[in-house]
């Protein structure tokens, strides 16, 4: 086992910000213990589409971790996750600001039970400020900050990014900043008694950095511009003669090498398309001629003339067609979970999971580690049975 | 100085997957010493647009690092970069596969030169495999895995997501597997030989987790959906008297509430949309109601009506909306950065940066730190000369 396997992560989460950041947890091979409430568990599991009676949503995101079942409205569940946290070594958490605190859990009553645990929340808007205590989704905090604004076809709305960045950049973050203070804790007993505080919102204004810094500082609008690049051309989608393909030059130096593969001798001398700024000035009138060339063909003849000449191109796939290629499963994209007497399930692999070291294991059933857990942290038969006799 | 203040990051990448990385290391508060190439420096030098002479791409991404010119197809940049990584922590790098191996920094080399380091990789494909060496940017890894064709309007052909998230994810993941091998290493001498390999594509999997497991395990095709979410409903953009917003419920037992600050009795007791399954059954039918009575106020009315119901909402800014408000600020959003002489300027802040611990810095000038970092490294003045005068 790994040093990552000595550390654990009591986890309060619900939905995708927060189970993505334990989801990266439990890859990296930490163990993680999923505290799910009562009569369903965690909402998520509640989310269509449904496979042999598993939420796919829920069971994508909770590979390898632990399920035990807490009434934390009563006075017994809350002792019993005080007496996993003190034995834990981060608590993870993405009610709103406030509700862990009626739950037994303020920062204060968490730093007596363990003063040595790394504590995160995650919310839409931070612990604090005007905004705290109010709901947010993904689609809120991609509304808010402008992340909409600049995705979709040009000249049209924005549209929402078709993934949850908002849930997924934050929980990204939460994963960092909990990383950082285990190294800061573990060598050198810093002592952190504040919680790690992520905002879903500023998560997003990060991801967003450059097209805040282009309105900050020169005034340039960021707004939608389809699968343009907003500094550089070619770099962009484009039309084959059976569909499109994307092409992205690596620099000044790339563009004579891509007029050569298009056969566009014109396009190599014109003075207007030498350099990168003078593309952008001109990027319709190239577009059009390059369109016009590349639908001459299919897209795999110009991948292969792409691939061989060196220039950065690649097919537009769907998840099937990707999901299908033999591709994916040598770039250990996709990884087959097997549970005794289901159908093996098959989910995106988590880059950071190595597979020698941590085994892949399916999502947990709602309190499927119950009995295992409470019987660890000291508690008789009689007593696990009153605890767990509720869910 | 907090402990992460101790880590020395020799930083060898361009662009932004890698920079993003090392943005986030420098922003909790790692010394990251930017290595770049003589005459020009990194690419990303010169990507436009440019305030005072600055490349914002460039400043936004670099802020906290700094610049150390080396020439390293010369033995004497080479032999200085060796004495730098001696005395280093981890060491990133974004070249193709390959490349660093040709500039004296195979695994073995920067093994042999110190066997504590954390070498991290990121690169399209991963450094293994049939497209280790092929060329990648943001844009190819979003197209090929199918991230370009779950993002726009319903019915229209997928868009490259309007930020680069083909980037930003590698270079996340890349953060935490560097920090979970800093904590490894430190807290149990466990030494690492091969590099983390980050692949940008498999990253880009690892986001649309939930898009994969639809369509590998219930045959979902994942498509552009526009602004809806593909699993719960009201969780969309609307259209009010003014423009946009966006609402976002968290279950069924918002759903009544919704209905009745939209004065729709019919809707709330309508028994087709008591569930998430009947609403996302009759979505279209669903959406035009709630529209037709959105537009009957502006956007500030129905959001003031929705925060005091509890129900999350939010307006669609664009990203000088959102930049210009008293909010953006409040929550921390944003970040001046002062060089003397010169304007400040501002950009995103960096959601785990802590203002007391670690201050912001303006991205260095080219070589800015190279004679101080060569002096610490024990070279004297007229090898600093030597080393220095190309750049």
């Amino acid at each position: 086992m790994s040093v990552m396997g000595t550390l654990r992560v009591v986890d309060l989460t619900a939905h995708l910000s927060g189970p993505f950041c334990t989801w990266t947890l439990a890859s990296l091979g930490m163990e993680v213990i999923k505290v799910e409430p009562p009569a369903g568990g965690e909402l998520a599991r509640e989310t269509p589409p449904f496979v042999n009676g598993h939420s796919l949503y829920f069971d994508s995101l909770n590979r390898g971790k632990k399920s035990l079942v807490l009434d934390l409205k009563t006075l017994g569940g809350r002792e019993a996750l005080h007496r996993l946290v003190a034995r834990s070594d981060v608590f993870v958490e993405n009610f709103r600001p406030g509700v862990r605190d009626r739950l037994g859990c303020s920062d204060e009553t968490l730093n007596s039970v363990n003063p040595n645990l790394v504590i995160a929340s995650i919310s839409g808007f931070g612990q604090t400020g005007p905004l705290a205590d109010r709901p947010a989704f993904d689609i809120i905090v991609q509304a808010m900050s402008g992340m909409m604004s600049i995705n979709g076809q040009e000249g049209a709305p924005g549209v929402r990014v078709g993934f949850s960045i908002g849930d997924i950049a934050a929980g990204l973050f939460a994963a960092i900043g909990i990383l950082s203070r285990l190294y800061e804790r573990d060598t050198s007993q810093r002592h952190f008694p504040g919680a790690l505080d992520i905002s879903m919102l500023a998560s997003q204004i990060a991801c967003l950095e450059n097209a805040y810094a282009r309105w900050l500082n020169a005034g340039d609008v960021p707004e939608p511009i389809g699968s343009r690049h907003p500094s550089m051309t070619p770099f962009e989608a484009f039309e084959a003669g059976d569909g499109p393909l994307v092409i992205g030059i690596g620099g000044d130096r790339d563009w004579p090498v891509l007029c050569t593969i298009l056969g566009a001798t014109d396009l190599r001398d014109d003075p207007r398309f030498k350099t990168t700024a003078g593309r952008l000035d001109h990027r319709d009138l190239l577009e059009t001629m390059i369109n016009e060339i590349l639908r001459t063909q299919p897209v795999a003849i110009w991948l292969e003339r792409l691939h061989n000449a060196g220039i950065a191109c690649g097919p537009v796939n769907s998840v099937p067609d990707f999901a299908s290629s033999d591709l994916i499963r040598e770039i250990g994209g996709l990884s087959d979970v097997s549970t005794p007497g289901e159908k093996t399930m098959t989910y995106a692999a988590h880059p950071l999971r190595d597979n020698a070291a941590v085994p892949e294991r399916a999502a947990p059933k709602l309190g499927e580690h119950s009995s295992e857990i409470l019987r660890d942290l000291g508690y008789g038969p009689s007593e696990i049975t009153a605890l767990t006799e509720r869910s």
